[in-house]
């Protein structure tokens, strides 16, 4: 264990805490252990650090954004939360370094996304358990977070959602969504005169009505995004 | 704020928690205030009370039972925070008392089981802020973790998985389910001489295999139920 401790040691700079930091060492190289080396490895951890790193983001929005609606707080939880943002997370602090898995795990290039998110969810496992609280978390991990915040709370307009589900949609089921837009001419409120319905998969994921055809389907396509991302 | 917080404090010794415990008065009083309210009310820190919960079961699952697959994890911790579970631990603490509604919200039966549910993870979110950590949590709520795993973790043949799933669709749908069984006669394991999958609302929920026809309804009910609860 003293080498790989050693390997360990030079995690915690990395992540921004002080060098001298004294972290659970036995949990964390479970952490950083995959399950194709057998027995212990990170799947407990995972299931911890799934909590740990949800409940960090609850209250670094409550903090930060008092005023915020909770339909918001879900949202943004929702993204921060996210495989994909996890695993960005643990790429750019190079956990893939850290951690110890098969040479057929190693060489599955499809399975790396999950794998660096799961390295990562369960090393915030292991700091949570540490401590017992988010001491060893929020300090690096909230920086990371208001950036992430910050760009999705920003002016829905400038975020193109149409463009963003359409990525998603074909990533994940090479398909493109589908829009039915009805238009509804005796409407009092033009933000209403558009419905758009948008269909992923033969399934309707949103509903959003605008004053212009377009912007209803930016706003249904907000919905689905939401929901798939 | 004061009668309040007097009659706050008596929901401490309550929890089974000392006395003379400080907890932040200010956001248990917020913690027990229906939306009906006006702001501020329970919305915000029930959103962190649903992460609490969850860490709380993850960690508790983690220190009880270490030898449990991450899959029984899962399942048991998704009926721990479920909104019936934490409704009934409401309703046996007594919350309703000390939840401030509306009259028209006070008067409304159906809302009750999600209303006390909500202040319930509220309340959670009030006193791990008040400390930053679960201590004030865990060791009231563990016993109810304790006999509810045991309840849950206990021979599942003892649990009839084929009621509880019939109870729940009846519930929600008044419905029943539809079990499809085959037998496949040329299977080297008895175990998979019985193919039973089970069907809720034209839609299939599990799939389970058996020695006989009801061991493989059961099996198949058992995902369902995990699925549906």
């Amino acid at each position: 264990m003293d080498r790989r401790q050693k390997q360990l040691q030079t995690l915690i700079p990395r992540l921004g805490l002080p060098t001298d930091t004294e972290v659970n060492w036995e949990l964390l190289d479970i952490a950083l252990t995959h399950p194709t080396m057998g027995t212990p490895n990170y799947e407990q951890l995972e299931f911890i650090g799934d909590s740990v790193v949800r409940l960090a983001a609850s209250e670094f929005l409550w903090e930060v954004y008092p005023q915020s609606s909770v339909g918001d707080f879900s949202a943004v939880r929702k993204i921060l939360v996210s495989d994909r943002v996890l695993a960005q997370l643990s790429d750019s602090y190079g956990f893939d370094r850290y951690l110890v898995l098969s040479p057929s795990a190693a060489g599955d290039a499809s399975g790396k996304i999950s794998r660096l998110a799961d390295a990562f969810e369960a090393t915030l496992g292991a700091l949570y358990l540490s401590r017992g609280n988010l001491s060893l978390i929020r300090p690096w991990l909230d920086p990371h977070f208001q950036r992430l915040a910050t760009e999705i709370l920003k002016d829905p307009a400038r975020l193109n959602y149409k463009d963003a589900l359409q990525e998603i949609t074909q990533a994940r089921h090479k398909s493109l969504p589908e829009y039915r837009v009805q238009e509804i001419t005796d409407r009092a409120d033009p933000e209403e005169r558009f419905v758009a319905e948008v269909w992923v998969q033969g399934q309707s994921w949103g509903r959003g009505t605008g004053q212009s055809k377009k912007a209803a389907q930016q706003a249904a396509a907000k919905v689905a995004f939401f929901e798939l991302y």
